[in-house]
């Protein structure tokens, strides 16, 4: 899962049209101020674990930045290695539930083509872009290093 | 080189802080209207050769979105593989001067914490991305493929 977060004095988005890989959604769009906006691919092999420690990112940067609320924005630019549409919207679902009980959040729908307006504060943190692994991925890196360092 | 190409109905930013491999830059920030904006992350091993080939894309979408300019936004957060600050700024500099010849266009300073705004405007050829590699690279890839094929 790859992330790119930008804490933002405003996030504001508006439907334009659908994809075919589009989930339901009878909204116009949403805006937001004072927000911790993540931009986020959703990869193949990406499952709840990797979910979970995505979250603990965006909560991170979130109470560091003293940002006031979240936007879950799905972004398949971030990365060539996207996961199927079942899965994407599977995860920012769960991961909305999960951040709903610490802060404000609001989930941009999936598969949509939309317009949206982003003003990002500028300061040292407020662009910050993240790359979440599974526990498989980093076991075999892990083994892989140490084949390195013995051989 | 990865380029993340989005058509704005506007792009400002300001430069807000330096940091330690800033390029020298005298002005506060730019602001354009009817723009694609090229945000760009210069890897390892870009070289002038790709530097061509990343103009031509950014031309080539500029021309069919109808874009009236072009900014190209230095953007370390697309890539975990970035070239060395000295061969970014060469490389965004040749772009720029190939642009000029062509479009109206800015290139923001590399180096620099800034605060920006930007309107996409949400048509389905309104964020585009794009990963530009070498001829080594393509040549490689493709005696691989045909390794794999002959095996
Ligand atoms: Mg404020």
């Amino acid at each position: 899962m790859k992330l790119l977060l930008i804490h933002a004095d405003k996030m504001k988005y508006e439907v334009k049209k659908k994809t075919k890989v589009a989930e339901d959604f009878d909204g116009k769009g949403y805006e937001m101020n004072e927000v911790l906006v993540a931009f986020i691919s959703v990869e193949k092999g990406d499952n709840e674990a990797v979910a979970e420690k995505a979250v603990e990112e965006i909560l991170d940067v979130a109470k560091k930045v003293k940002a006031e609320r979240i936007m879950l924005y799905p972004y398949a630019h971030l990365s060539s290695n996207l996961s199927d549409p079942e899965t994407a919207v599977r995860l920012l679902k769960y991961m909305e539930d999960l951040i709903k009980n610490e802060y404000e959040v609001h989930r941009a729908p999936f598969g949509y083509y939309k317009s949206f307006e982003i003003s990002c504060k500028g300061h040292p943190l407020s662009e910050l872009s993240r790359e979440i692994k599974g526990e498989e991925e980093e076991v075999t890196k892990a083994l892989k290093d140490e084949e390195k360092a013995v051989s």
